[in-house]
């Protein structure tokens, strides 16, 4: 019977902050993070929604699974048309979603009042850069995303991710989750037992 | 017993296309909408939730309830921190979503383009034009919308509104809705009975 099941998303292994506690690129990161579950004896599951699996192998340039962590890795998608969310979470998204259109529109306003004193060029990549901090950054804002967080429900698992807004979704529902840079300790403290 | 409960949003009461049906003006509509579902005595009831008769009011310039009226409407919120909705909703939205705000740089940075061969006035204008076009319409985007939908789902009510968003969302969750040009159609329809 498994004690944990944990649900990362791609961040865990991208994200250079976090992968450097398993490894010294993405690919070891995985692997090794799959290696070190596996060593717990089946206390920990490790469950990836389909799409983020998916998402994963266009990432890592070899998505390699050790024979050891086979039985460890469970590639599995939310039941997504059989699960609810409480409704409050709608609400929250869509007023956040609002401010942030809102937010979008004055970005763009600004690039086209800029281009009178900066380059077209310069002016592009401002914009483009500020809009995907407006709209984009500290919200869940893709199927994978929703899709950790929907599997984290239904298993009642913990949400493994370095986004902020994926961790701001999952603390809302109330769903657990690790400090992202602490994910390596944590599986160290279940050997001790 | 009510056998319908009808949830209106302020479309039903702004929209001319709409409110024509019921009177020349938005207050005027308001007030015979009401009177002629008050003539059904008491088999259909009117709810709106607290946002949108809060909305309503701004509306209209007069909200006036004429006083046969006042027992079949009723302001309710949704209940929202009690009810529950598909997970495949908000899997929708945030698909929805994504592709608004990839159309929407697009958008802005066009007008960035645009400025070589036309007025700043211009392009600021149908800037504003074109982004709410691509981030706004057809799709719920208020909580007041949202607010409609959940209390249709909470009270399985009907409901009535001239915006596609809404009508799309009630309609992919199972919910009824009337043709917001043959409400007072409808309406006289129960009165025949």
């Amino acid at each position: 019977m498994e004690k944990e099941k944990l649900i990362p998303d791609t961040s865990i292994f991208t994200n250079p902050d976090v992968y450097y506690q398993f490894g010294e690129d993405p690919n070891l990161a995985f692997q090794n993070f799959l290696l070190l579950v596996s060593q717990l004896e089946g206390e920990i599951g490790v469950y990836l929604p389909t799409s983020v699996y998916n998402e994963l192998r266009r990432m890592l340039t070899t998505l390699r699974i050790p024979p050891k962590a086979r039985s460890v890795l469970k590639v599995k998608s939310p039941k997504k048309y059989e699960l609810y969310i409480p409704a409050f979470l709608m609400y929250d998204f869509i007023e956040e979603i609002r401010n942030r259109i809102n937010k979008g529109l004055r970005v763009a306003e600004e690039a086209v009042k800029a281009l009178s004193y900066k380059k077209p060029e310069e002016v592009l990549k401002s914009l483009r850069r500020k809009y995907r901090e407006v709209l984009r950054e500290g919200i869940v804002d893709s199927k994978e995303d929703l899709e950790i967080i929907l599997l984290a429900l239904e298993l009642d698992g913990v949400v493994l991710s370095a986004d902020k807004g994926v961790l701001s979704m999952a603390d809302s529902l109330g769903l657990r989750f690790w400090d992202p840079k602490e994910i390596k300790d944590t599986l160290e403290g279940f050997k001790a037992w």
